[in-house]
This record gives structure tokens, sequence and C-alpha cells, in this order.
């Protein structure tokens, strides 16, 4: 069975999963890195320093038996990004992803390919569409719903996620864009774990229940 | 000097501090009881039985050398209490104050005495108005802001409190009164620690930091 999971998601205390004010230089607005120092803090980001304890955890899990990422537009590209042809994601020549990456648009382009193995896809689909497909072309492997906040809570509403981990950093950042609403209940379906770690983080798991 | 402090104060996992719906028969709105439970499992409430644990810890806190409590009108009374001139609380006839209580509201009426040491005063006021007087009726002990969630938030927002902690429960509410809402860049003026008890419950605590 291929899951579809969502990895070390940051949020900050008061929900927001990025900030308000996105642009080409501020790919998480006013938000700014400080939802994502914890994450470069670990060895899994350092590779050859960095801590080792449950932050790297958290994070080196996130890309265990991936075989490709669904993300919305958002994460991909700047506000306006549509209307620029050479845009090819905020990653550089090689992204971090290795894999194919299911980008969900209104305004689909031919495919990407980039070094690495990343191949950027773009698709106007419902989740479940689009989580076939993406199914497809992990090849017996999961995948990874990689935000931002409103593509996880769209798959959650929709019932498609079946393992979670969200990272509560805290910070209030009072604007941006919230992971949680309209999942009242969520819980009935998940069993629920919080870890703190010595960095400050929450991490909260969700793991599907057997149905 | 007499700190103003908010202690165990439970929110959703999406940060509401009470449900939506209140009534005479549901004072938390739909949430119930759920955002309370954790703590009527503990020893300090149970008193001859119960958990000692982390969660009673910070439960047994909330107590201690407090000389007066300020709570919002929501909180003690259900919507429509004003016109209701026999409404006493929610809490019968020996609340579980034992304190001076300044109860915040457009609606004032006289200060009503209880059973046990309980004086409910009432007040239309602004916070650091409100804090003045409480602390005056607190005689050198300190003063609990009782909640609910908007007044927290008021508090906060004028920068009048020296302590609080919050108990973040895992359910998803969806819906009700947020606690965190404009409090933007509150981790400046604070020292921020989380423990996550083995009930599931995550306790969040803000420390003034010296300025």
């Amino acid at each position: 069975m291929s899951l579809a999971r969502v990895h070390a998601f940051a949020i900050s205390l008061d929900g927001f999963g990025t900030g308000a004010g996105q642009s080409k230089d501020l790919h998480f607005g006013h938000a700014g890195d400080r939802l994502h120092q914890w994450r470069f803090a670990t060895q899994s980001w350092q590779q050859t320093s960095g801590s080792r304890g449950i932050d790297n955890l958290f994070a080196l899990e996130a890309g265990a038996e991936i075989g490709a990422e669904i993300m919305g537009a958002g994460k991909w590209g700047h506000p306006g990004w549509e209307d620029d042809p050479d845009w090819k994601g905020a990653w550089g020549a090689n992204p971090p992803f290795h894999t194919p990456v299911f980008v969900l648009t209104h305004h689909p382009r031919p495919s990407i390919e980039m070094e690495g193995g990343t191949t950027f896809h773009f698709l106007d689909a419902s989740p479940a569409e689009a989580l076939e497909q993406a199914r497809k072309a992990a090849d017996g492997d999961d995948v990874r719903i990689g935000g931002g906040p409103t593509v996880i809570r769209d798959f959650l509403a929709a019932g498609l996620v079946d393992y979670m981990s969200v990272a509560i950093v805290p910070i209030l950042l009072g604007r941006g864009v919230r992971l949680w609403d309209g999942l009242e209940g969520l819980e009935k379906t998940y069993d629920i774990e919080s870890v703190a770690s010595p960095s400050g983080i929450v991490h909260v798991t969700f793991t599907r229940t057997a149905t």
C-alpha cells in the first residue's frame, strides 16, 4: 500500500504555515525563515554537522521511501510565477526532491525535467486525482504531500492523508495562511502523539487509525 | 511585586479556547468538556485520587499565591446572563475561587458575596484599570487572569501578563473563540518552554523576560 504522508510541516504556535506577503524574495512572507531554522540546525540538513536529536529524526523521516511529491502552486513559485515562462521552482538546477513532483495549479505548463531526478509536472486536478497520478509515478513508494498549508488542509479535508507530522514553532506570526481551518474533528480518525524537543519545537504526529 | 498570571488555560490544537454556540447548558459551546477532561483526571481536581504527573503540577500551580482573579463576562455567565438578576455564576453557592473575583462586563451590577471567600465584583474597565483594582484586592498576592480567551488575549495585547501556561489539547474544534488572534511577535517578550505530557496534552509556558 502506497501511503500519502506529510512530514515535519512547520507551523507557528498560532497555526500559520506561511506568513503574509509572499513574494519572489520572501517565499514564506513575513515569516522569513523562522519556521524552518530548527530544521537547518539538524544533521539531515547540514550533513557533516548539526544536531542528531529528535528534530533530526523527524527531518530524516521526511525522505524515506518517498517516490513522488505533491505540492501547491504557492510552494512551487511566488505569486505571479505563471506569467514567468522561465521560472523553474525555488530550488535551483538540482532540487532536493529527486522524484517526480506534481504541482497543483490552475495554470498548467509542460513538464520540466531538472537535474538529480526531479521532474516537475503540472496538474489542474482534485486532491484525489492528483494522488492517483502521483501514486502511479511513485511506483510502489509513498507520496509526500509537501505543502503549503492550503494543499495539506485540502488533502486532510478529503481524508487522503495517512500520516502527518507537524512541527509547532514557538513564535506567533499573527497573519498568513492557517493550516487548521475547517478541520473540526480531525482527531477522530487519527492517533495523535506529541513530543517536545529541547530546541523548543513540539512535534505532533497523526497516524491514521485502522478503518 | 504582584504578578498577573494565566494558568493551565486549555485550547484546542487549532487554537480555540472555547467552542461555538455557548449557552446556559453548554458553557464551552460545542467543545463540551473536551478541553478540560485532562484536568478532571488530576489529583488536584479529584483530591483523593487522580494522576500526579505533569498535568497535575500545572493544575496545582494555578492556585498558588493567588489573591484575586479577573475573568470575562463570558466565563462568568452564558450569553444573556445580564438579563437574569438571579444569576450568580456557573459554580454554585461555594465557587472554587475563594478570593475576590473581578468580572469584566459592560453590564456591571452590585457585588455578590458567595460562600467560601469568593466575592464577585463587576467592572466596566480597561485591562490595566481592572488589574490595578484586582492587585489592591489581592493584598500582596498575585492576580490570576482566568479567561476566557478574549480576556486573556486582551491582557496579553496590553502587555500585562507576567506568566502564562497554556494546555494544548489534541483535538480540532474548528470553530469558537481563538486565543492567539492579533498577538504577532508575542515570543519577543517571553521565554517559551514546552513539555508534552503522556496524557497527550502539551503544556506551553510563557515567562516574561526581564525588561
